[in-house]
């Protein structure tokens, strides 16, 4: 099988992400008193700290508002983050205009029909294997990991490779 | 495979939900402070958004009192709940007459044999997949997801699809 | 498939439970301040409700002291709660005692081996299908569901059916 | 099949376990105050009583710094935690020397690349089934549960029949 980032893994400067079904498994738990709980992976958390460390720069980009957002970007030393967004497309060029990198220079990981919006401004769209059929359907390439349950490690894995990196290598690091 | 709603969903008004295996997975949290969590889906929470986008009424009708239904309501702007109820039946007739809506323009969601008591009422009764076996006896519809799995977003996207309009359009919304 | 309860339902009065792995799916959430959160579902709920509309006596004996068991147990008006209970042979002697009821008469819910110590003094064991293997060697009977997905539901669906009523009838009652 | 520790376990002194992934499910749960969650099984308690019953020592080291850590270690009566740990190779050969414990008497129950670190220093290195693909390539033996289901009782009983110990019988214990 071949690594279906390969051709593009060297140009790639900028990885953005959805938050609730990439980050999180897309489940809300939410208490008597109002208070919001998220679902996040470990391993997603190594995924994230391996593309940093080989030079990728991350951003995410939700909808939603919560302080959960902040938390969790904040343990992963994720700068960019922009929240209570709709319209996406307009934050991705902003981004984009911001840091000088190109939308061929950009891959988007997103799991919903509110993520589609920024496909014209991307190289690739990434959409983990339960994502909304609208993403299934015009997604560049689906993982086989759910969000939230190993989809981002999936796609550092294999960016990883594609740059001639074993990303199976002892890796001394904290959990987060 | 035909649209199950093709021929319903132009009439249909007021689409009534159960809450608990329905909106939310059936589990509840409980901490030792005697406080709840209850578990839903962002999906589902979009599914709710697209419906009122495209003119349905929501109502949530449960036998549960806690204070999660309202935050949930809340977040997704739905105005009719009635919590703490045993016989929905009575609630379901009070709404229809209030806002002059007919059983024929009424569809309910749900999952177990108190919602069953609905049945005289409502053109369609629907269930998620894993709903009592009572119910997947009698819904006249059984839906491929799980309750709090994206049941509600599936019933959606059908519903919109059923009046010609396509539900896997790029749409500007956040998360809930 | 003959329902495995016919020839005993009549003669059951007490229907005693372990609680992790049993009320709940076996999973303890700990916060960073110690504290706990259990996992219930309320098709188990509803289950307790009909077994005892049906005149059946619930109890609880757990080894777990927290205070979850008891927010459980009330809100499910289970009066028999036995906590931080090593042998639970003796409590269960000892319940049968003060309520003048015979091992002949009690069935007895678990899934672990601390729960294998009640076999002198109960008609039938019952396991749900995740139970320890040690369990499941030695239950008089299996569930198809796992612990705190429906397996109290299943098992009281079965004994009202054994009792010649109809557990799928509508039931106006409110979800716990 | 035959025991895979049948050889080895009656040499084995220290069992050290990685925490997220191998004590918990690798899920990490956030809420809108910043505080953390993480999801146990008491199953795999029961098999850390189990295995402190039959005279194995107990440590952790894990690259996460929470309290979540020692409120679980506590409950189990784990002596030997070590938190916020990098490069786990050099704890475990500090615990080694002070316990005069050789590698040989040494086994490790990890699930990600930064507890591969610790190879050269342990017997056998055991995962889960739902480990990284680096963990389940250079593992010495792969368990049939995930991690944080049942995964740890699954390595008791093992070791506990390698010792020629029944673990099926019933044990009086509290669950935790």
């Amino acid at each position: 099988m071949t690594n279906p980032f390969f051709s593009i893994a060297a140009d790639v400067k900028l990885i953005v992400m959805d938050f609730d079904g990439v980050f999180t498994d897309g489940s809300i738990y939410l208490d008597s008193n109002g208070n919001n709980l998220k679902k996040f992976n470990v391993k997603d958390g190594m995924g994230i700290k391996l593309l940093q460390n080989y030079g990728f720069i991350i951003a995410l980009i939700t909808g939603s508002k919560d302080n959960i957002i902040n938390y969790r970007a904040d343990s992963l030393d994720i700068k960019l983050v922009f929240k209570g967004i709709n319209d996406k497309l307009i934050i991705i060029n902003q981004v984009q205009k911001e840091l000088g990198i190109q939308p061929s220079q950009t891959i988007f990981l997103g799991d919903d029909i509110n993520d589609l919006l920024v496909l014209p401004s991307v190289r690739m769209f990434l959409s983990p294997s339960n994502a909304h059929s609208a993403c299934l359907e015009r997604a560049h390439w689906i993982g086989k990991s759910k969000g939230g349950e190993g989809f981002i490690r999936e796609v550092a894995d294999l960016f990883i490779c594609a740059l001639n990196i074993n990303p199976n290598l002892p890796f001394a690091s904290s959990n987060e």
